[in-house]
């Protein structure tokens, strides 16, 4: 074995140094010595940084990452459920979580690393993290908990007295028109969403985390999910459209205060700064819509294909007219396009800040729900719907209900998986996510 | 409707124009003017280009790209399965996936699009390519088509006059040790291999391909993969190791004549320039992979996990010194190691190229294979591997033969798809790739 005991592996060392590995970790035991307090001052880079590899998002703060954050290019989103019937693990496994998810957002290891090759002591036990990324950088990582109505009930169960202290916006997702929901990719008492500008980064950070959760929750459903936009601009998804030209700003606080912020009630005082997320794996029979007249497709959506404006307009951001009519008198954007049905004026000035990645799982057989009913060999892929905001009873319930009914899209999308969460504000540094809801 | 006519929507022109999309356009007749012999002239540059969204690979040469090309960051394979009788529906196929591959490669869409939006006539019909990387560039795209034995001869067969054409080397692959493969994943009659810096660019080739073969093939199976490396360093797969080191190096044509083209040979003459690739999906239990001791899958791979340095070296690229024993005489590199097993040294000097790439599928339920034998949803995540190779019987088969016999790794890796495939010489302007095979 070798004589010398190299330094500590880390994924910031290996990035610096380049090409020399041995080189490199000599100058990284300062990435993984970083305290707490360090990884909370820490700059905070845009996601749009030159170098999106160098990229790093802050961890803690009144609110947590990857929900007003510039979209990253890549995402893994699981549910695991819990097992245990103690309190304190669940507290513990959201300590050692928030620990690990402040490491690995900074660009650190999920956990302190021995000293690396050679036939020392660290070689006799599972290595705390897999290693996978060393060297890859921070990739503008964000790590967001949240938890599912099971936390709090489960078959009538208060397991970890929390019962009461569920919020009255937690509330169990109604069945949609057209779901066809498979229970094993559906629901989850805890939730993490791992987004990065690295595929490897973000499947890595939940892989780390799984890990620890051994014995106190199990994995219930995991999803790989990208994002392709050319820089600048609005990225299209798998239909060829540009997907969230609607959004609310990011960039007006106000608006995130009425749309995407909780605020503090008297049923979840903890939730200042929190959200609610809706999670929901929808699969387009892509055979079909490539196969369908452009026309056609813009008609579905109410926007122009290639430039992204509403029907009638020429510019993307251009607003999208409801009132306007043909010559005929009829609307000119249709009265079953996704723009008008999830419009805001459709449903009494309601917003929420979705958040979706495509996904992309090979293929597998279909029998088509719509016409031609083609049974063959199809791509397993669409959309991970994700949309955060301050309450789903006027958020996306409502916004859903109508666009699962009338929506012309849905000849071609299918609601495979779905699930709901709270998500609580920020941690501070030496607490964890979710400290307020247990500890008040 | 828009009273303009916007010029045809193009990948490179989105790009190029940055934010403003209409402006874009106006740049853009041009990309999609380009020749075919414009096209096979233009500059080569490197997948290392500084920026990878720019980046442009050549696609006709005497070899196809995608086989010696540096290896992109992410690919989306697929198989399909020939249903037609007729010779010349292949052929006019092939000359279709050509023309398209050639526009593609060089930052075009699929096919020449029609003008833009707004209601002139190209709406009234299904859009000659998806639109979804509008503006994303070439990303470094490949594009490598292979024959499966079905071209050649199915369920005894004919079909297509070629039977008597069938290379010797285009062996079907035998059952190894460990195989648990399924029908859906194995095999195919056509391969498309597209590889690109953007898993969004990757995808849209193949699915634009395929929507050609309609009435001619259906999909058999998709696949996509990633491959996340620090620039300038071996890439790690999903077990934190390094994953190719020792290959041939692609710097060496002499190395490449010997290992990775094919001759032309009297069977098949038309095989200068081509190669052998055979594609397997492995699944690795990682959740198991994961709490194993670091030493111990040190000596699973032979190598020294951070460093990538054979065990006993202290540098990635150290010589692995098969002879080395350790002061009780046992051998420095376990005799099951995978660094042995498949050292050239252990296999009459053959060498293959490896050009994998991860998969990450989602979770699934799983019985492991091994101890401690767990029943729970684990991750469908592994090494979609690919290995090309001047013969199969002299390459993959006999260093894989040993490896599913005696490789500690076979206790993670389940092998679940498994094809092998031909792959012809690369196209000249005006001709197809596979001319040689149906013209001579």
């Amino acid at each position: 074995m070798t004589n010398d005991q190299p330094p500590r592996p880390s994924r910031r060392g290996f990035l610096k140094a380049g090409g020399a590995a041995v080189a490199a970790g000599a100058s990284l035991g300062a990435g993984l010595a970083t305290s707490q307090a360090a990884l909370a001052k820490a700059p905070a880079h845009s996601a749009q940084n030159a170098d999106p590899q160098l990229a790093v998002e802050p961890f803690y703060g009144p609110h947590q990452g990857g929900i007003v954050t510039p979209q990253q290019s890549h995402t893994y989103v699981a549910a695991l459920d819990l097992t245990t019937d103690k309190r304190d693990d669940v507290i513990a496994l959201l300590r050692t979580w928030t620990e690990a998810a402040a490491r690995l957002t900074q660009g650190g290891t999920a956990f302190a690393m021995p000293s690396g090759d050679g036939g020392d002591a660290g070689n006799n036990q599972p290595a705390p993290d897999s290693g996978d990324v060393l060297g890859l950088g921070p990739n503008g990582l964000t790590i967001t908990f949240g938890f599912g109505p099971g936390l709090f009930t489960k078959d009538g169960k208060d397991r970890y007295g929390l019962a009461s202290r569920r919020p009255a916006a937690l509330v169990d997702l109604p069945r949609f028109n057209g779901d066809q929901l498979v229970k094993e990719k559906t629901g989850g008492d805890l939730y993490i969403q791992a987004c990065a500008n690295d595929a490897q980064v973000a499947f890595h950070a939940v892989r780390q985390l799984t890990r620890r959760a051994y014995g106190v929750a199990t994995m219930r459903w995991g999803q790989a999910g990208f994002l392709s936009g050319p820089r600048g601009q609005t990225p299209r998804n798998l239909m060829g459209f540009k997907d969230g030209t609607n959004n609310p700003s990011t960039a007006k606080p106000e608006l995130m205060n009425q749309f995407v912020w909780a605020r503090a009630t008297d049923d979840a005082p903890w939730m200042e700064g929190g959200t609610y997320t809706v999670v929901r794996r929808i699969r387009i029979t892509l055979e079909h819509w490539d196969n369908t007249e452009l026309g056609f497709q813009e008609q579905v959506f109410g926007r122009h294909k290639y430039s992204g404006a509403p029907i009638g307009s020429k510019n993307e951001f251009d607003a999208v007219d409801l009132k306007a009519e043909d010559k005929d008198g009829n609307p000119v954007i249709p009265e079953n396009s996704h723009v008008r049905l999830s419009n805001q004026a459709s449903n009494n000035g309601a917003q929420i800040l979705r958040r979706s990645y495509s996904y992309n799982e090979g293929t597998n057989f279909y029998i088509e729900r719509w016409p031609p009913w083609r049974q063959e060999t199809e791509y397993d892929a669409g959309l991970i719907f994700i949309a955060h905001q301050s309450d789903p009873r006027t958020g996306f319930i409502p916004i859903n209900d109508r666009l699962a009914k009338f929506d012309m899209m849905n000849q071609f999308t299918t609601p495979i998986g779905s699930a709901i969460f709270v998500v609580p504000p920020g941690a501070k540094p030496g607490s964890y996510v979710g400290a307020g809801l247990f500890e008040a």
